[in-house]
């Protein structure tokens, strides 16, 4: 079945309003690229005053044509797009763009209410449209182009391929990425630059790209993502297809958010949010637009990765160096070679060559005849070897010829690094071996960084290829939607909210007599407190009704008399209902779950170490709920202080399944508080050493806004 | 006067030993280069079994030439290279160049005994050599080379420029620094591939570089350091000559350590040294090799910009949006406008466009006469400004210009960011414009990176040209070299030698009666111990000769009673010697102090946070000592924990001067260590809370490598 956005990306006809054959104009220049980009549908331009616009027979209005276009451009003045959208909609057509400005990204109540009244026209009329403040789209599969942008005039139109580019701005994606990675020998499927997002949004376009057949690479430069649910959708469907989506998203700093605020007028949430939510969703985030289009060269070749061990093969030990040294820093190894490997190698390599991966063959190598294809080959089967790089600096033709060749027929990922010239044919260079199809690099860091994206994503499907983890057994979710329905959470429905969930406080038990008292405490472990429990004693220490740290029968037997004792001398009249024997909870590692509320993905699950470090390092896992087991390790071994829990020095290790079991029946709290606000505080959760479990010492439930726990 | 190494880069004539015409040859590739790249001197190919090499007149002998050579290059096999050194000693020879390889980057102890016996031949003989194992120089500026390297065959003669390139590695230096940055637009002054640094090191190289005329910035590639204190040298005389130094230096990584160790031999101190020493010296680190050249396209133009406030401005709101993004991760920032910018702004700019920073002009300006360049112009010269980033993408030739020469003639950095093409002008280019003496860059994140070096370079010069801080007054240091002769120390002999630098332990006092005792603690100010000071009562605690905790006047006068008469309870005979009034110190922040002795820079000065954090976080900074007040302020702020140090969570702030000061001071023992090859580490320092100053509570030296500070 087609995409919903098939017509709007391959139309079979298309009007353009605002047509004119000024190119110092926006529709001008508009107009010039949908004929020169070799269109083979209808074209229809509009406009009142002219009878023709670069040969094309120009109409006064949408009524005045033969049939309804597919699509249609608007480049009309801001006030008069939602005249424009009305007669779309009186003839029947499905799809619009608006060029036009003066909308959302003005940040004035004016433009925001301009805009809401653009997207209720078009709801009004079943019209879907891109923008506004946009510039269009280019489909180089079909040969469609609706976009003013310079990057496709002038010199030969650029080969159709299988890189998509989507990006709400026009000079970012369309030129620092498009036009760039066209350069770099990348060809493109298609390309969006949807401005403002006021009814379509940068979501449904990567939905298409995602969906295109002739895509294998979706590339995004996003200042805003307008739901967080919808994008694990669109992520779900990317992992299915196995096709990477590789992401620029703004907001890392602060400034970056307020400059794309005043873009395009977004909102965001918090970057280590979204970020955390990114490696989740299997979403490739990088920070400039090379990056992307340098990940596209070697990730839309398709194969998988095993896992991180590289290796790499050169006359130039320099380059080995930085590799080396550049694919530590990226999460990559070079593997030592097998026995066997070494067995095969040690025979091919010159007089002073080692068998180190990665392997210099020194200058000594240069001119012998196919040393540098054999070593390679015996090297890439190596079996810890996922990723096979081998290494060109300055090299004739021939030599750079049967590298590629032999990457090509490679299974494992093979990307060429080629920091240098072709030593005898000019017309041999990276882009062209690129457009030929090779990911060739020209330094140690794009070549790896593309590598280290190439494994996390053949990690991330392999992971996605598992079946979810299950709810853990022994959670009342029926009390907990109860509970939920709350305005507002005391202390102690907090508690109950928690313990629906399996995590509870420490242990107490209300007793009538020493004896029982003496039993609850051997069950307890070790120290404990005796409270009086009376509703006439509300300040029990002052009456001498409390008693901490008692150890061993005799003691608590004695505090048992004694607390009782100073009750009733304190208040002779007190009702008595018990004693409350509790667990001390001493020692321990503090630790931080919470959950919060983020602008785009909802309840976000956060873990860190509790107490002052929490505010001072920072030192915050999130992830989007639920969480499995593995992923909730995780999520502790991300965060700085995770050796703590391990036990430094002397000091016993925490009870770590104990936590991640904790971590994840939380994570189902999360999961389950659907559109309820709420944030909730777990600070401290006390992790016991090995063995003895964790509890809950103090947990706050608020409304969304309230919470302590920030992001940023 | 001539640099000592004048002859050895451009010689007035040169000899080649193993010169022949097969160009599968090393020996055959350098000649060729040598006759190719138009040197002007005598060349004079050495080899007995030909009479001519390429046209040259070939000789059997050095001994046979008619002069001898100012330089002369070897590319015979290992073992033969110590007998041409002896044959270049007999004619007088001043510099060789030995390629062969074959020596210490064998790793073995045949090859380092090969190349000590390099050295002696070398030194018995008066010559200077460079190498062996590399792979020579290039003299763009006297037009010598003598080099294998393939990066110079082929095409024109690249032009001489003002950008030096040194490195140990060949591949690395020079095809993907040198070439690329020709490529790049750059030109070149001078280049060496120096291999092993088994005589003359890549310092030599280096220092020449920096006094050389002609080149303005030093690229270097760095694989070894062999000496810190020569690094320091010549860090000061490129800073007077306000030269910068950009470098990679490897060893960031454990893998990138050993893989540079097995390349040449290298062994490095830890890179979080280098890395703390390189922002000490002013040498401008980077890790790969574009960041080099691209950051000297921004320094050869020697403008110092006086903060981190860049401006910038486009018609790109996405490319405005990276800026933003990637200026803030970088340690730059975007200034608002000040009022009267921002009047003679507005009425420039469009209608939807604001006066923020950075500045969209929007699409909306396009084809507008001049108001990016009257923008430009108004934006550089606000106060707030100190670097101008003007932004294009696809542009026509003239804008293109207008925009260059703009930026030539500022007197504050311009760096042009320049995404795309040039929309009517092939031939208009951004290497064309780099070889034209502008900062073009094609991407925000090399931009900004060149835009923070830049910065930071010049805040360096500002702080090296402020007169050095003192010496503290107040410190033994005629006491302190007598200790430090000693072989090893006792905590009491630590303790003597920390005093020396004005480093005390808490406050204590021997004293003969109570009141003598109250007068003590009173001095002290909190609580105190009072402990019976006998040597005839080694367990004073089992005697109750100690009393703990002891707070105000009469606490200390029945104490004093008290410890006195348990002591003559417990040992009648014991000899007295009187009451030890010691301070309790109690709260405080635990912090260290340590000095480790780095592989190469010596002594070098460490300071974190104390405890179990230190171990877990690795939350520590490096200086080379001594330190100045801002620079140990400056130390203390780069610790993850610093906000610790202001109070956090209502916890009083620390005596931060006290701290500044005790760094200070600890740092000139450092400084004052020379070649004592002690490691010293005061773990805790007890920081007590503002007014009240630091304590020495323990302190240890011990000789090199038995300290627990680690550097990695």
């Amino acid at each position: 079945m087609a995409h919903a956005l098939t017509r709007f990306f391959a139309p079979r006809s298309v009007a353009f309003i605002g047509a004119t054959e000024d190119l110092g104009k926006f529709g001008g220049r508009c107009m010039r690229q949908l004929i020169d980009f070799g269109y083979g549908g209808a074209i229809y331009p509009i406009n009142p005053k002219r009878d023709q616009v670069f040969g094309q027979r120009c109409y006064p209005s949408l009524a005045a044509l033969p049939e309804a276009p597919d699509h249609v451009g608007i480049v009309l003045p801001g006030p008069a797009v939602v005249g424009a959208l009305v007669e779309c909609g009186g003839r029947g057509v499905p799809f619009a763009t608006v060029f036009s400005a003066g909308f959302g990204e003005q940040g004035t109540e004016a433009g925001r209410a301009a805009q809401a009244q653009l997207v209720a026209t078009a709801r009004a009329h079943g019209i879907r449209f891109m923008g506004p403040n946009c510039n269009g789209l280019i489909n180089f599969t079909d040969s469609f182009a609706l976009t003013s942008t310079g990057a496709i005039t002038g010199g030969a139109l650029r080969p159709a391929g299988d890189v998509a580019v989507v990006s709400q701005s026009g000079g970012a994606g369309q030129v620092n990425t498009m036009w760039r990675a066209q350069e770099a020998g990348l060809g493109i499927s298609v390309q969006v630059s949807c401005g403002n997002d006021a009814d379509l949004d940068l979501l449904d376009y990567v939905e298409f790209a995602v969906e295109h057949p002739q895509t294998k690479v979706v590339l995004v430069l996003a200042e805003r993502i307008a739901s967080g649910a919808r994008l694990r959708q669109v992520a779900a469907r990317a992992a299915a297809r196995r096709k990477p989506i590789v992401m620029i998203k703004f907001g890392r700093t602060e400034a970056g958010s307020r400059a794309a605020a005043s873009h395009t007028g977004a909102i965001t949430g918090a970057d280590a949010v979204f970020e955390a939510a990114a490696r989740q969703l299997g979403l490739l985030r990088v920070e400039d637009c090379p990056e992307l289009y340098e990940a596209a060269m070697l990730l839309r070749q398709g194969r998988h990765p095993a896992g991180t061990g590289v290796a790499a093969l050169s006359i130039s030990g320099g380059n080995l160096v930085l590799l080396a040294e550049t694919g530590a820093g990226l999460g990559l190894h070079f593997p030592g070679y097998t026995a066997e490997t070494t067995a095969k190698l040690q025979p091919l390599l010159p007089g002073f060559t080692g068998t180190a991966n990665p392997t210099d063959l020194s200058a000594g190598a240069i001119g012998a005849k196919d040393l540098f294809g054999q070593a390679t080959r015996l090297i890439r089967d190596d079996p810890g070897v996922d990723t096979m790089v081998p290494v060109l600096t300055i090299a004739p033709a021939a030599d750079i010829r049967a590298t590629c060749a032999l990457a090509a027929e490679s299974a494992k990922p093979m990307p060429v690094l080629w920091s240098g010239k072709c030593s005898d044919d000019a017309g041999i260079t990276p882009a062209a071996l690129v457009a030929a199809g090779h990911a060739v690099y020209r330094d140690p860091l794009p070549c790896l960084r593309a590598v280290a994206l190439a494994a996390r994503h053949a990690a991330f499907l392999r992971r996605f290829a598992e079946p979810a983890a299950p709810r853990p057994a022994g959670m009342d979710q029926a009390r907990a939607a109860t509970l939920l329905r709350a305005e507002r959470f005391t202390e102690v429905e907090a508690r109950a909210l928690l313990a629906c969930y399996g995590l509870h406080g420490p242990a107490e038990a209300l007793v009538a007599d020493a004896a029982a008292a003496q039993r609850a405490a051997a069950g307890m472990g070790g120290a404990v407190a005796l409270k009086v429990a009376s509703p006439d004693l509300p300040h029990k220490t002052e009456a001498g009704a409390v008693k901490l740290g008692l150890l061993g029968e005799a003691a608590v037997a004695a505090g048992y008399a004694e607390v009782l004792a100073n009750a009733r001398a304190y208040r002779p009249d007190a009702r008595l209902e018990g004693v409350l024997v509790q667990e001390m909870v001493t020692g321990g590692q503090e630790m931080l779950l919470g959950i919060t509320q983020d602008a785009t993905f909802g309840p976000v699950l956060a873990v860190g170490f509790g107490g002052i470090l929490v505010e001072v390092l920072k030192d915050v896992a999130f992830r989007l709920p639920p969480v499995s087991p593995a992923e909730a390790e995780a999520m502790l071994r991300e965060l700085r202080l995770f050796p703590l829990l391990q036990g430094v020095r002397g000091a016993p290790a925490s009870d770590l399944p104990a936590l991640v079991a904790a971590i994840c029946r939380f994570s189902w709290l999360a999961a389950d508080l659907g559109e309820a606000p709420f944030e909730v505080e777990v600070n401290p959760l006390i992790v016991l050493p090995q063995g003895r479990g964790v509890r809950v010492v103090d947990a706050l439930v608020v409304r969304r806004g309230q919470s302590v726990i920030g992001a940023d």
